[in-house]
């Protein structure tokens, strides 16, 4: 058995997953109450020593441990450099974990662990090349090139939410114009939703978000659009173009067996999937959802033995 | 030896390589006078015997033949399956110059071998990943991660020059929208120098153009830049912006060791290269241009047999 911990900046998943890559157990802590390395890998622990005790299976039995973090990784050596608003910079978190468990601790990047996961026990996992794309605040990837893991100069690759697709858009984060996660990440349809709902404030849409105490979140547009609303449905399909471009530009490239779309709004399923790939047309390149959703990082990261 | 075929819409050059990759002879003949897949082939061949008599050679001393080709391609089986002007439709090009000169007879695609020479005799032979785009009338890509050529579902992977970087841009000879080829190919540079000489008549820029009977090619900016044309450097400066765009989504997708320039347009070197490596800003990412020009194809084709 293997542990797998998916890292995140609000929460920790850490699950305990078998020999047929299944999520026997699983647990989670906050992250973002975490002021210091210290109190933060203190809980990791934690979280870890409680699933083996919620599990009710020996430490014993255990054979690796794998964390997904977000931010910049130095793989080889097991360190978390910089990860967004989680207070590690730098820090050996394999090999704390490692002092700790007395077992080998692998570490990735989140996307790619997500993006493992699926290869092996998911929606890729008949094939051999992959691109995991995650929706979210911003769009994350990971490549996976006949069965092998593209990690690039400085584990920097798969960084596709920044492929320039609008040379005369908007600014992003990054500091570049017109990156693919400023019109197609979650957060991208959310401000949307958010601008329509100001400017068209009499919509069924207008009534979910209403309903809702007038908070947005990825779901108040499908909400919308199951009750027919027409602003709902423009939005999505304005949307579907701008995810479709970038889906269409990772396929140009690297023209992978299967492209999953990950992030919670992939949970939407055919609804999503059905316009977009309408949208792209005719490609040897399949377009599926995840099919593992929240316990894909887990599972790569308990996989990642496996590289 | 190795005997490499680099095939192009409008020639083909064939060339003797050595065991050190150095192209000992080579010899080229017109391809755009061909009208059937017969008269191709058998001026190909003929070529071959010319390069062997031409060398002083046995062609008892050729291990092997590669050819690359433009078009779609069946690398598996030597098939070309459609070279754009060419006449060639699911033709078994392997299978027809081993039956004539009994040697392994390697294929692949023009801008993989372009790729392939390079990373081993060229720019990128000192690293481990590399992406060799070539700027013509389109823009190729060739992709190389830890050594091994990337060719994706249905061998169509490196289509770079169709990413869309301007969703709101002019239409692409594929039928989308805003490829970054539209806007950074070398026939994207010489229809922007043709529009700005029309604008724009009585400039340095104007004066070149007169000079060559009013033909603009892909060296046409860079001689009045050189003479200190504003126009000509005005135009180029946006260019800069256009190529490296693109440039930068390939890097950030990939994060390869190397991005290699070719095409006509790269033998201008640090004039091109420097200002772009400055718009893209740090990266880890070298950036370079080719080195070894118009023998990358035949080189690298040559090279197939180390796959």
């Amino acid at each position: 058995m293997r542990i797998g911990i998916d890292l995140g900046g609000t929460s920790a998943a850490v699950g305990l997953v078998d020999e047929n890559y299944n999520v026997l157990y699983k647990t989670s802590v906050s992250t973002n109450d975490c002021k210091t390395e210290k109190a933060l890998t203190e809980k990791l622990i934690n979280c870890v020593h409680d699933l083996i005790a919620l599990s009710g299976v020996s430490l014993d039995a255990v054979d690796s441990i794998g964390i997904g973090s977000p931010g910049s990784i130095d793989i080889e050596n097991g360190v978390v450099l910089s990860a967004g608003n989680l207070p590690l910079f730098n820090t050996p978190i394999a090999k704390i974990l490692e002092d700790e468990f007395h077992k080998k601790v692998y570490l990735d990047n989140d996307a790619n662990c997500a993006a493992w996961g699926e290869f092996h026990a998911g929606a890729a996992k008949e094939y051999n090349s992959a691109v995991m794309i995650t929706l979210g605040t911003g769009i994350g990837g990971g490549i996976i090139i006949e069965g092998k893991l593209i990690h690039g100069k400085d584990n920097r690759a798969g960084e596709i939410g920044h492929i320039v697709v609008d040379i005369h858009g908007k600014r992003c984060a990054c500091g570049r114009i017109g990156c693919w996660e400023t019109l197609a990440s979650t957060r991208a349809l959310i401000e949307r939703v958010k601008a329509e709902v100001a400017n068209v404030p009499y919509s069924v849409l207008g009534n979910v978000v209403a309903e809702n105490n007038g908070v947005v979140d990825g779901k108040t547009l499908f909400v919308a659009m199951k009750r027919g609303c027409k602003v709902a449905k423009s939005i999505f399909a304005d949307y579907i173009e701008l995810l479709g471009v970038g889906v269409l530009n990772v396929i140009e490239v690297l023209r992978p067996d299967i492209i999953i779309i990950g992030g919670g709004i992939s949970k939407e399923g055919d609804t999503l999937v059905k316009p977009l790939v309408d949208y792209i047309g005719e490609t040897s390149t399949i377009i599926q959802t995840s099919q593992l959703n929240d316990n894909a990082g887990i599972i790569g990261a308990a996989l990642l033995y496996l590289q």
